[in-house]
């Protein structure tokens, strides 16, 4: 078994091979994987069901065993995934823009792989399968550390895709997983200054935390969306209830689901009772303020909220409900306990719209629209490796132009500086 | 005197006021601290004088001395380089291509500040004025931490500058400076996790090392240059002297200035006497590997390399010199020992200008010019808050742009994600 140093420096080298593999290569590679993934699959499922029966024996619950589960369905669609990515356009190579400067020199802004990414995440295992595609697509060699419960599935899926880029000419430890899944490989991959150009962290807000309080490496922070839809004074009705039901009910359990709504006085008599008809079939229980709690009192799921109750990402068929006065307060609340992922402000007001949209600090602001929509995919990115909310580097939906730096080229005849 | 946690959250609330600044206030409140850091001269002059007894007094070489000295010359050019600032394209609120989506939504990605600044950074007072500058111009605020040799100096100038803020209505707090200059005020700034955005180390190798290994805030890795100049086989003689006689010897001080010279063995024999002529007029030592040696032998400054030499930044008249057999040679040295920062090849051949650009991984990589123009304003940037020598966020010379980040604004009309 390698040490994350080892693997990191075999990355490292294969980076440079990745740096110079052309689009159609790094295709062909691609499409081999992803061929080669459905080809293996009993091999890929007979590692999972030893995964499955460990985690049972251990005592998974069950919606964490689900997540761990990789079936004919899921197999297809990581697959269908790694093809999807090799039909998107590589970023690598590109110039963004060239400038001629007054003494003649050229200088190109060039697009460029970062290097080697380091991924730690949790149970699920076809993030194995997207970050390495993903990584490979944007020119980047990975170290992937996944939870130990998917140790025998991630071992699979990193040999059968290991032994397609042998297959199409390229290193395999482009793709690297590190099999060692104790504690004291997550620190060693948070201390790899100089091998790992980035690090990634994908899961709960414990092991994001985790990383970014211990890192040495540059960090990404992805992922925790505390999300607010606020129904502002005048707004449609109809269209306020569509979006919070959208936003809380549509997928729950993921970041950028709402957690809180905010609803102005002048409309919370009308408006509170109607989002309850529309949220009560999918069970969810409202946690209101005083004066929510006043015009619900009585119904069905109605309880009164705890303050941190303000704080907190549910993940669940729960929601904050606050009544506030002005746009002034939804902001602060916004700004208080939002994570800066995804703020929505329903509204028929364009003065109001436009100060929401400016004063909001968070990676998607929306108008009219459910927060769901925070996504590669939905924003026309393509794949993505997940949601930054930090302001550094990437921000919003990674894709894989946000697994890639610059360089300048500058073109010269003989320029020196006076 | 506040706390590192105080004059933070104090920036923080600055920098939500600053955010919504346009860039005619901005541009006004720039004018006014270049005019009250020229009208307050003598005050400033006074503070400085007692920095500089004190640093006299305390043995500081006349080097470090002359670093931290401001004489009216210097304090001109501080409060023209923020007139400049003043007069460059404020990048805050453009936006980067905006999508129309197939379901109607319209998908802005428009640039914002990143909040608050933190720079850590040592002797020299100038940093003080155009870093805070640099900062309110995108949009931020900022937290100085410099060092102890020039408190007077920069205590005095950040309340001059505090005062043109408060006169053009722009909040005092978006310049903040930390007058605690001991070790465990720098450890504080770099565990401001959700106060400072971003922390940019300016100084010594030891310095950046420090801030990079320790901090829990994200870094900007800013300055550290090993550069090389590799003169290729059947180069140009006379633009190679004149590339490393330019990028040795015309400041050796700087991160840009050339600590490595690679020759291809073919023109080792002809070219290294040439190099040896132009140089020694400087001063310079030529430390040079066992095949050097052997052609430079018994010239005045020319000595055996160490292997160290070639892993060093001198920042001095000092030139580690080595032949190479072939292209891959030099690359692989480069890789080995270069901090990423700026090389150049001297070269006739397209084929290995093309080779060298596209596999040395570096912020700049040059063809037949001097690594001595990465830098903001011959890049065209503006100016600069310093060099990223890492590949996450920013690379190369960073201006305005480089500290700001990106939020995307989402204009609906009710849609919801299926």
């Amino acid at each position: 078994m390698r040490t994350v140093r080892e693997l990191a420096g075999a990355a490292k080298t294969a980076s440079r091979v990745l740096a110079q593999t052309g689009t159609n290569e790094k295709r062909r590679a691609l499409c081999a994987i992803a061929d080669a993934l459905e080809a293996h699959k009993e091999e890929i499922f007979a590692a999972n069901a030893q995964d499955l029966r460990a985690a049972e024996e251990g005592g998974m619950r069950p919606a964490m065993l689900d997540r761990l589960k990789l079936n004919e369905k899921r197999l297809v669609a990581a697959a269908e995934g790694v093809r999807e990515i090799s039909r998107e356009a590589d970023p690598v190579g590109c110039a963004e823009g060239t400038v001629l400067r007054p003494n003649g020199l050229r200088i190109e802004k060039r697009r460029v792989p970062l290097g080697v990414v380091g991924i730690i995440y949790e149970a699920r295992p076809n993030v194995t399968v997207d970050a390495a595609a993903l990584c490979l697509y944007a020119g980047n060699a990975c170290v992937l550390r996944g939870g130990k419960e998917a140790i025998r599935t991630n071992t699979a899926l990193m040999r059968v895709m290991r032994g397609a880029l042998a297959d199409a000419g390229l290193p395999e430890d482009a793709m690297t997983l590190c099999e060692d899944t104790s504690r004291e490989s997550a620190g060693e991959m948070m201390a790899a200054t100089g091998l790992l150009d980035v690090l990634i962290p994908r899961g709960g807000a414990g092991l994001i935390r985790s990383v970014v309080e211990n890192a040495r490496v540059p960090v990404i922070e992805t992922g925790t969306g505390i999300c607010h839809v606020y129904a502002d004074a005048g707004c449609d009705w109809e269209m306020a209830v569509n979006i919070i039901r959208n936003a809380k009910c549509s997928r729950p359990s993921v970041c950028n689901a709402a957690e809180d709504f905010l609803v102005h006085a002048s409309e919370a008599k009308k408006l509170l009772p109607r989002v309850w008809h529309a949220l009560r079939p999918y069970g969810v229980e409202m946690r209101c303020d005083e004066r929510a709690y006043a015009i619900l009192d009585g119904m069905e799921g109605v309880v009164r909220a705890r303050e941190e109750d303000f704080a907190t990402e549910f993940s669940d068929y729960i929601l904050a409900v606050k009544v506030v006065d002005s746009l002034d307060e939804a902001i602060e609340e916004i700004a208080l306990h939002g994570t800066g992922h995804s703020e929505c402000i329903v509204t028929e007001s364009y003065a109001r719209a436009a100060a929401f949209t400016e004063r909001v600090d968070a990676a998607a602001v929306y108008v009219n629209a459910s927060t769901r929509f925070t996504d590669g995919g939905e924003f026309g990115l393509g794949a993505e490796i997940g949601i930054s909310t930090q302001k550094l580097h990437a921000r919003g939906p990674m894709g894989a132009a946000a697994l890639t730096s610059v360089k300048y080229v500058v073109s010269g005849s003989g320029q020196i500086r006076e």
